[in-house]
């Protein structure tokens, strides 16, 4: 087994739960939350800057890597861990949802997806089983299945007759699956926002073995209480005993909500992106720092917060940054948007640990606000 | 006074010296190479970094900061090394060379220059005492004189009636500058490439009483062995005992035909310049990391370089990185390019030190080539 999972307490209060997961690339506790680097980096940070915040596992895009460099380029330097120079843990999506959302002229078929590069418009065929071969190369501690992440709105019968498909699918990636000691496959609830088809697909894939169940097709622009109400229908079907992760997520309040409702792992590029463009996350919320209210501002972006951008540079100083266009900025403020989300985590496991997290909830959002 | 200069060593074979540069922020090693960092901030790194790679002294444009964010700000901040939380040395040039290289409608009198504004189109007047309260306000540790960096090629006519402005701007730069005791104002000879004009300016400027010296108006277009043979008239004309700065230099070979000539200290954009492209600079030359040939190779940079960049990273990854547009790409060359550069500086240094810099020399052009 490429992972072991253990629950170490639960929640009596709430769904919440504290866990241990261990991969061949070091131990992680969860709740986790998982920054992204897309294209075998977490945009503008170092390896290093990574495990000084405590990053313990970051998630990589494949469809992003087998478009460039490709995926034996990745495989001949090593895998991904060496070719990034990340010695801790890595998880890989399937493609499939940026198949959908980037690709250009796609066409599901029962066997895989026709789709168009969206770098240079060359034409690619991906199967489940071309997935898993791409992510065996890449070489991830946990790898996912290939699905098909339908969007919203979507309709019942589509939906419907989607999930099908990612369950056939899914039985096609176990299958194919290469290096079950080192890479850990999880398979992924779909069903859009329906709750008998979330609840149907549940209980396909998990008839599946996987080591870890992902729960897909959610922040796709539906409004947040459904998505909690699809957490809600979907939990209770999944394994008490193995990691349950929720793809695409998020924000501070969804990381929070999903948590109590039983999810142990998070990823989102909300951290890094809003970082480019000078927002900042913060203990009282967001900080658009090119606001010309912060211009004579010589405190910190969070005065709460104790991450190198925070101890060592002024809002006066990083809204310059950005007004100059001056990279320093997006670096300063990714850096601490990524500090601020690993801090909010080891938080929520502190709360679950003493028992306090609806309280911990609540403080939170009197002071952030919820978004 | 603001500094102390004292040369250690000279050396018998060639003009070049050691030295020891005291400053209020810290004591420097000469001859030295001082990373730009126009609007307060060396492009992509951080303070933290410039330290790690033996940064004593960066250099940060007035002109730049007087637009953006403006030196009131910054004075309120603290001061310059207080805005950017920089605690080594400062130098900052005097707004001269890029009033006249990035600004339009510039017109030149007696009492100061008019001139718009290249962000936004404003009118400004510039005289010397407004550069020099600027740079008091900013409050660097070295700070330059007022002058007219004349373009390459510029007729003798002209180039003789600007040099004669400049000397007495420097004069009343000298009258206006407050913090002696702080601040050391360093007087600039210019004369294009004439070495009557550079022998009558350097005579004219080192008349008056400046701590420091720099060579202004080279490295703007004309061949180098020009710029050297200037460098061969200027420099004897200079005190021995002061600080003597070729403003704009460069490259290696520059450098250590500076060195040889008796430069002490020099600054050039151009190793986080073409940094950012993907040119690397490595003790066999350049290298133009996006080029085919570095696909898969899984070798350093400069497999000579023990920088974080060569000991993390493969040209393979480096290379990925720029054709994915990722900020860490040009992070990792600019943070190599200038330890690149401050480890040349180092090994001039020991390389004056035991007597052999025209060995030295010759080993080094052997490997990087002389361009």
């Amino acid at each position: 087994m490429a992972i072991r999972f253990e629950v170490l307490k639960e929640c009596r209060r709430t769904g919440a739960r504290l866990g241990r997961l261990e991969t061949p690339h070091g131990t992680i506790d969860t709740p986790v939350f998982m920054p992204v680097g897309t294209q075998a980096t977490v945009k503008a940070m170092t390896p290093e800057e990574l495990e000084e915040i405590g990053a313990g596992i970051i998630l990589s895009n494949t469809y992003h890597l087998y478009m460039r460099p490709g995926h034996e380029l990745v495989e001949k330097a090593g895998g991904l861990h060496a070719f990034m120079n990340w010695n801790r843990a890595i998880l890989t999506d399937s493609g499939g949802f940026q198949v959908f959302s980037l690709s250009d002229l796609r066409d599901i078929r029962e066997d895989g997806v026709n789709f168009r590069s969206h770098i240079d418009g060359s034409k690619h065929f991906i199967t489940p089983e071309k997935a898993i071969e791409i992510q065996n190369a890449l070489g991830a501690d946990i790898i996912m299945a290939f699905d098909e992440c339908t969007p919203y709105p979507c309709e019942f019968e589509y939906a419907k007759k989607s999930l099908n498909i990612t369950g056939r699918w899914a039985e096609r990636c176990l299958k194919a699956h290469r290096n079950t000691d080192k890479q850990a496959l999880f398979g992924i609830v779909q069903g859009s926002t329906y709750a008998d088809l979330r609840r149907e697909s549940a209980r396909q894939i998990t008839s599946l073995d996987f080591p870890g169940y992902a729960i897909g097709g959610l922040s796709v622009g539906e409004p947040k209480d459904i998505m909690y109400r699809m957490l809600e229908v979907t939990v209770p079907i999944l394994p008490g005993n193995k990691p349950r992760y929720l793809m695409g997520v998020g924000s501070p309040d969804c990381i929070i909500e999903g948590v109590m409702r039983g999810v142990d792992m998070f990823d989102c590029v909300l951290q890094t992106r809003i970082a480019r463009n000078g927002t900042a996350m913060t203990s009282r919320g967001r900080v658009v720092i090119k606001n010309a209210e912060y211009a004579e501002d010589f405190t910190p972006l969070d005065p709460e917060c104790s991450c190198y951008t925070c101890q060592s540079f002024t809002r006066a100083y990083i809204r310059h940054l950005f007004k100059a266009g001056e990279i320093l900025g997006l670096r300063l403020t990714t850096y601490h948007n990524l500090y601020f989300s690993l801090s909010l985590m080891k938080r929520i496991r502190d709360a679950i640990s003493s028992d306090c997290l609806p309280e911990f909830r609540e403080e939170f959002f009197s002071k952030y606000g919820y978004i």
